[in-house]
């Protein structure tokens, strides 16, 4: 079996296990009890937060502790009140939610990077909020967040000269770049910040956001006023713990982890037939999205599938829908090079010798299937 | 140590774990990934939401996963558009959520079952869902849901006659009485039930809500659609899993759990000193609820954690903040009552030689502050 779909999900690291087992056990208790051994529970889960906030250069006080990047990215929309701009070509749970609160799509280039030009265009005054994330996730193209960052100071500064007391934030969902990226709160300049565990090795179900402060939020959920009154529930102390580890894990290895997947996937572009869409300058070193113009990438992946390999033609929940790519729309693509484009994402379950394999075996069922279809 | 807090955290069964762990490992796919052992995860998810649904007569379908009590209580009240009313004994989760929607409380009699006479005169056309718990989470009063189901159907058929077409749903929280009642969703006559994993013996973090057909409700997040729109995000498959094992297990066992905790609720009431709160018809039998008129709950809560006996002054979230219980002023107690009130929660973790020892160690700390404070 060769995985080539971290950016879909990855298994959670043992490490990460090992860390949570107790808290599914002897440490089980309400971190909100009176008596110690729930007190140490609770010390435990702000030193976990406090591991998640010191990777991206925050404070554990900064985070709010979600369900997942879903939640997350929804909830840093609860911090604007009138309209945002956002990258057309960001995920659902941005961009859904972003046009639920009348937002405005920023266009990308054909290469996926912001369209700057765009955005300043449509930077006026109403607006609170710019959501941009960090890497998107079909395509792995890295955004320059300093830059947007830069531009976003630059119009507080003008609007506070102006007498015009709006606030202007930066939003950025960074849940695919955490494994590749020294990400760091400041050196990017945002106000919020949104991380996933289970795309860092980490257990499912659990995220978090970055808040800024000064930045104010509001509830999606009430009730016992957990983290700071905008996440009520009881803490979910395993998930969290094991989200700190996995974090832990990234941060130390981010620099090897880039090094050793820019390899495989300057083998995979070698090796493979096939057009590469994204260039490699300005994407997470372990997504490889080739296109087959002419063939049908959905039909692609059942046969690897057979064959043993396991890849995407999108994003996940895209793809059960049936949806086409609103990601490869955006960056000009054809219906046809769409329909035949894959997305491989490398990460801890692969090995040299996999992607060699990989690759020609992604080479045979393409021939293959241009045989059958007479191409 | 002898843990009596077993209604504000339960460990995880080790049998549930064990079900969890091939979905941390080898059964980490995304659900909805297109590729076959992705669509076997998505599979044994659907099996997990069936079996959960099947231990409260319900079908997978019906139910939407949340990430706890909390998160369905508040999704529960996207139904109502206009008036709700709820119990004045509700957890936070439910009570801070309606109050903003413009809630209306209904008063309790002091043995905490809920005022028919009040509910009556409060419930009038603009009502559109009322909202009481099964089990209180203070008092473990078990509330006559049937009765208010038949007043509620009295109500719409009412309704009908006068061509009044407003809806009347019935929302109740289960939480605490998974392990104690035989919960059926047909019988209790609900639109809208919150189960949680947490308080059964499944891991934190994973709760549903049970959503009658043609109840309509709002997502509280948007995003890629899971859960029917209703809760967007990457699925917890661990998580769901551990809480089917665990409901499963509450299920099978509840008369036996029933029976053994009566029996062990028995020793503590014969051989405590104290007077007991809650007549234990109306009660569930791992709650024992006893009231030291004149000494501080809180002091006691530490003298029995020097000698290894956890117990609550009351909910663990409302506890960690110090504020008096909302809950035993509804039932009339006046402040030293309050002030001198433990809850003592029974399961799983206790046996009976346990049992024993708390009421002689209860005895004995007791004992020592009276003499403390001259009493």
């Amino acid at each position: 079996m060769i995985y080539l779909d971290h950016a879909a999900a990855t298994p959670v690291d043992a490490r990460v296990l090992r860390a949570m087992e107790p808290y599914f056990g002897e440490k089980f208790y309400n971190p909100s009890a009176a008596y110690l051994p729930a007190k140490k529970v609770s010390a435990d889960y702000e030193v976990a937060k406090a591991k998640i906030a010191h990777c991206i250069g925050a404070k554990g006080a900064d985070l709010v502790i979600t369900a997942g990047a879903t939640e997350a990215n929804n909830l840093a929309f609860t911090a604007p009140t009138s309209k945002v701009l956002y990258l057309e070509t960001e995920h659902d749970s941005v961009r859904r939610v972003a046009q639920q609160y009348g937002g405005m799509a920023v266009r990308v280039l054909a290469n996926g990077l912001v369209d700057m030009a765009d955005l300043r265009a449509k930077l006026t005054d109403e607006v609170e909020m710019i959501s941009v994330s960090l890497a998107n996730n079909e395509l792995g193209v890295i955004q320059p967040l300093a830059e947007i960052a830069a531009l976003v100071r630059e119009v507080r500064m003008d609007r506070m000269r102006r007498g015009i007391k709006r606030q202007l934030l930066l939003h950025s969902d960074a849940s695919q770049a955490l494994n590749l990226l020294d990400v760091n709160v400041a050196r990017l300049g945002v106000d919020l910040l949104t991380l996933n565990s289970a795309k860092v090795y980490g257990p499912k179900g659990v995220g978090a956001l970055y808040v800024a402060h000064g930045v104010k939020l509001l509830p999606l959920t009430l009730g016992g006023g957990q983290e700071n009154g905008l996440r009520s529930g009881t803490e979910n102390v395993p998930g969290v713990v094991g989200f700190a580890r996995a974090m832990e894990l990234a941060h130390e290895h981010v620099n090897g982890n880039r090094k050793k997947y820019a390899g495989w996937r300057k083998i995979l572009l070698d090796e493979l037939e096939g057009h590469e869409l994204i260039n490699r300058k300005h994407c997470l070193d372990n997504f490889v999205v080739v296109c087959y113009e002419g063939l049908d990438a959905e039909r692609l992946v059942f046969a690897l599938e057979e064959r043993g390999v396991y890849v995407a033609t999108g994003a996940a929940c895209a793809a059960s829908k049936g949806v086409r790519s609103h990601v490869l729309s955006a960056i000009g693509l054809s219906e046809a090079q769409i329909a035949g484009s894959l997305r491989l994402t490398l990460g801890e379950t692969n090995d040299e010798a996999q992607i060699h394999e990989a690759a020609a075996i992604i080479n045979e069922v393409v021939a293959a299937e241009r045989k059958r279809m007479g191409a």
